[in-house]
């Protein structure tokens, strides 16, 4: 087991019932934190602890990040900002398998190790192959000093402090901070962006911790949806683009904490398969993409919540604020704040991680403590 | 809709209750069929309608398959044989959220586009993107001069021909052959392997009808532990390598046929989430990897499935005969045939399809003709 080095009084549960509620209401702190002193008096981006040169991240070719659970997830969010930002080619693979399919890495391959603890002991080996390869390694982790980032070329420290839930919460949403820090660093030393545009999307994260904040302020009928959903034994997760990666995550929070069966689907897979499993009822969380960043995957979504209420499912439908055209077919409307299309997973994924932790309380599970789970998982 | 230019006599049931039990069996000579005149009287490997010259696949620094629903899981298994073969970095997208992610294609990038029909609307859409973008597009389809084929540079027919049931069986196991061969021409073109080496391994496809064949003879047990799960609400299922896609295709058969709640995992993810799902007698299908090929991940997962034995689960596992170890742990054991690594997809799947199918049919359901899905998706 690994040692958690912070100060105690930060790892009690300040009149919350669960470490897991006060843990998600700390979200718009631990994102701010994660933020801090991360601009340089020159107004550049500055990475303390990313020991890689600006001459070694020029040299990158290609990106492969590594990671388990609820860090798999950040991962595939990043995939989209950095290949965005970056136009370098990112793979993402479940740690686990990655070594055992002879991945092609070489001195030019950057790999992206996220892990919470540190400690994962499949993101641990697979670190160690990558880095057998001659790959240079970057770890993302929230435990100072722990085994991955001591054995990596460089390090990002989100710090969200100390997590206690089993089930990440505010560690998933400081690991996507960290994994745009890193995108928009590569950017900067790249080249590939100028100084004022990395500054505006740096101003747009600042931004993040109070669009949280309202998200958590608007969340009790969250609540009561989950809470009148507990006999349910299936919820569906839809998504698209970086929306997918957070059906994804609802899912797994719904499956670790309330044991339920729940997938997450990519929405436009929808009908090579997964459809036949609409009936009545069934109830379907959708994830809708922005308007403006991505009109024509927010029609399609749209069509895809007609289809799946016209077989009957009953629809929970996240979306923007002031998106009049998903009202129509939503039984169930949660509203989040207009952000940048590439950072909604920030406020996207709150809601769902209220929901689980709401639906698991109603069964009278212990969402601290899930059963069967560990909060690092140090054996292979 | 498409048209399908076959015989009509080749598109009658031949005596079954259903096209899919048909389809089914036809498996061993649809294999057969696509590996047919693949071998020039030179002995070397000739795809005759691959109109990609040496040279453009000599170019070639990067790969991407795009597909979806089952063909998506013939590309994730091709993704681990192309890169062991040819040592060139594979992704696989799933062809609805290609488009929408900017992804990085020049013209050192060979699309491979999988669509049994040819007429796959977003498939269709990500190769005419590719193709826009100067990437090379490869398809892989069954219906003779279907739209995707018409519109790539090159294609490879699978011979698997007509398939009525919406829910992919033969075209499945013969997309696999088209992927293995397409593995094989490129090493052979870029002189990767020696000819003798690259014939060894069509020796080892050209075998493979026989050991469908054997999987066939030997799968009424299947039928039977099938039927009595027809009550079951939920199945799991579970893989590593290339199981792991196996394992996804098993899930996805038993949503398109049977309306079930079934997910596969990657079983290294087991503890990073899903084991919390696991409780008493829930059933669960593990895809044991070969001993010999992959003996670290045979022993991880045999340790995975006393795992989830300890905490109640019912094991459904299949591995290869004579595997001695994974039997004081599986409820059920359903054999296959010893085949190399790579290949066993081939075999594996066939057990996972048979289970499908019995268990819908058990249910009273129209296998051909699964609710809500159609054969080919001719819209976004």
């Amino acid at each position: 087991e690994y040692h958690v080095d912070w100060d105690a009084s930060a790892a009690e549960k300040g009149g919350y019932e669960y470490f897991m509620l006060k843990e998600i209401v700390e979200q718009p702190r631990a994102v701010a934190d994660t933020l801090l002193g991360r601009v340089g008096v020159d107004g550049t981006l500055t990475l303390d602890e990313m020991r890689l040169s600006p001459a070694d991240l020029r040299d990158i070719s290609k990106i492969v990040i590594i990671a388990c659970g609820t860090s798999y997830h950040a991962g595939l969010i990043a995939k989209y900002s950095i290949e965005h930002w970056c136009r370098i080619p990112c793979e993402v693979e479940v740690a686990s398998e990655f070594r055992y399919r002879d991945p092609i890495l070489d001195r030019q391959t950057l790999v992206i190790a996220i892990s919470q603890s540190g400690e994962s002991m499949d993101t641990l080996m697979a670190v160690r192959y990558a880095r057998e390869q001659r790959a240079r390694v970057l770890a993302i982790c929230n435990v100072n000093g722990s085994t991955i980032p001591r054995e990596s070329d460089g390090v990002l420290y989100t710090h969200a402090g100390p997590e206690v839930g089993v089930a990440a919460t505010k560690t998933f949403l400081t690991q996507l901070v960290a994994c745009y820090l890193v995108g928009l660093y590569l950017a900067q030393v790249r080249n590939l962006k100028f100084g004022d545009e990395i500054n505006a999307i740096i101003e747009q994260l600042a931004n993040m911790p109070e669009q949280v904040e309202k998200v958590l302020d608007t969340v009790e009928p969250v609540r009561q949806l989950a809470r009148s959903l507990a006999d349910a034994s299936t919820v569906l997760f839809l998504g698209r683009h970086v929306g997918h990666p957070v059906a994804m995550e609802g899912a797994l929070k719904l499956k670790e904490l309330a044991y339920m069966h729940a997938e997450a689907f990519a929405a436009g897979e929808l009908k090579h398969g997964p459809i036949a499993l609409i009936e009545d009822n069934l109830p379907v969380v959708v994830v809708v993409p922005s308007r403006e960043g991505r009109s024509v995957l927010h029609d399609k979504i749209v069509s895809n919540i007609q289809e799946i209420r016209a077989r009957g499912a009953r629809t929970i439908v996240i979306a923007e604020e002031g998106d009049e055209t998903v009202r129509p077919f939503a039984d169930e409307l949660i509203e989040i704040p207009a952000v940048p299309t590439l950072l909604q997973p920030i406020v996207a994924t709150v809601p769902l991680q209220v929901f689980a932790c709401e639906l698991a309380l109603a069964k009278g599970n212990d969402v601290d403590q899930p059963r069967n789970l560990a909060k690092s998982v140090t054996v292979e």
